[in-house]
């Protein structure tokens, strides 16, 4: 028990990391980038309120340690900016192999539980990993809305390219998807968003 | 249902400012001091993980919901050092007004629902708000002793001090109390606490 602890104290020590991983945008009407740390907690908060929105019935548990350890791999392989056309970003060998040594911390069922929810995640195909990968589609939006357009004015990002990567928020709430598309046609309006 | 999605996603927004909400202590082997949003995601993944540990049986949704939102109202209150001596602790009322106006932005029954969660955090006595509450204390202990005392240090906390706030731990986690036991005798051993 006491072998099994130490292990489990040595991860939770590990992921102190993701609290210096940066993403691209920033935090709501600033210029303080945020950190996968915050990030992390904001989805699982947004899960906690929005899952009602759900298209499917969502075990919000899951959905909850899905969002909670989604980008844990980026203490490794660094965030990769959604926008990027260069990087690949279904990077999965070298994030598999940080999935792997970071949750392989822990005791061998708990670390393999852990990746199974993480690929559970990557793949997007059941009710929570939609759900879930819609959380982390909207929060940006919402960002970037409120910073006069922040990553898609810096890296002049149009509005068909906005539209095609938020649309599959469609995929795990189709509500969700009926406010992002508005609030994405009120930026075009306000020229927040260029064609 | 767009007007609940409205106010849901107003609170959504609202919580962001606990991203500046400043704690005394500092990330692990680091002067940077942490937030109350990346201590809440990582209170949430020491639930996730340390759940096995705990004295009575939990439900892991509650406790994560309990960690996740348990310093939400430090938005309007402020985070209060625990060995500040000066200030109540147990400040009900403005912590009660701050989590009356914050959870009040969602939809009455979700508002509800979330200052109930808080609450019972607060008063401490159920097995999830006693195993929240172990995590909550374990946490800075790890952070102090990486950074040389840290807090403890600063503000000239002694041994049997923190022996007596973190010993509610053990009310959580009788083995998450041996661990942190163990560890303050090492740090009193190596001089980082003082009698
Ligand atoms: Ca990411």
């Amino acid at each position: 028990m006491m072998e099994q602890l130490i292990k489990q104290i040595e991860f939770i020590k590990e992921i102190d990391k993701l609290k210096y991983v940066l993403r691209r945008t920033c935090l709501l009407h600033s210029d303080r980038r945020e950190n996968d740390a915050e990030h992390s907690w904001h989805l699982a908060m947004m899960a906690i309120i929005l899952a009602e929105h759900a298209n499917e019935r969502v075990d919000l548990l899951k959905v909850l340690k899905m969002v909670l350890i989604h980008d844990i791999v980026e203490i490794d392989s660094g965030d990769v900016f959604i926008y990027d056309t260069k990087q690949n970003h279904t990077n999965t060998g070298e994030e598999l192999k940080a999935a792997r040594r970071i949750f392989g911390m822990l005791p061998p069922a708990q670390a393999e539980a852990l990746v199974e929810i993480w690929e559970e995640f990557e793949a997007g195909q059941t009710a929570e990993a939609k759900f879930a990968r819609a959380l982390d589609r909207l929060e940006p939006l919402l960002q970037n809305t409120s910073n006069d357009g922040g990553t898609w004015k810096e890296f002049d990002v149009r509005y068909e390219q906005v539209v095609a990567k938020k649309s599959v928020i469609a995929r795990g709430s189709e509500q969700l998807w009926a406010f992002a598309e508005d609030m994405l046609k009120q930026n075009l309006e306000k020229g927040i968003l260029k064609k």
